[in-house]
């Protein structure tokens, strides 16, 4: 499970889509796509974009979020959101 | 359901947490807090301090994405996603 993550970050949201079909067309059945903070509607968007455009028969069959704490340049912790997408070829 | 739904825009995050928390201090079990484009990760940062802080015992049990189309001030017709995080408390 862990090869077929792709972590979304702040590259145009066509880099993930074109990374989620790659997966898919090498033979994997599922994705997970994992972003945090507010890469995480850039990770909402490429999933909507392969299931409704690139890859018909696939689907979201999971979402999770979640928080954890990272420590800035200054060495204080603050809490980032995590969002964890995964999208699923029907067979 | 609809009496419920908090929509997620441009406002600080407390915001809407507060939005939240009056919702199930009002006696409200469950809160559908709802987001579109850039605001999604807003909304999933507003449902983990809900959750992690000001509500203990409530939890995330439902997220689902979609996309709308919408019409921008030129006419043109454009894809935004939209996030629902649907929020319940355990009685």
């Amino acid at each position: 499970m862990e090869n077929n993550t792709i972590f979304v970050g702040s590259k145009p949201v066509m880099n993930y889509v074109l990374a989620v079909v790659t997966q898919f067309n090498e033979g994997s059945n599922s994705v997970l796509l994992r972003a945090r903070g507010k890469a995480i509607s850039r990770a909402v968007d490429a999933a909507e974009i392969v299931r409704n455009r690139f890859v018909p028969d696939s689907d979201v069959t999971d979402i999770q979020i979640s928080t954890e704490e990272i420590e800035n340049y200054n060495h204080e912790k603050t809490n980032v959101s995590i969002i964890e997408i995964l999208i699923e070829k029907s067979e």
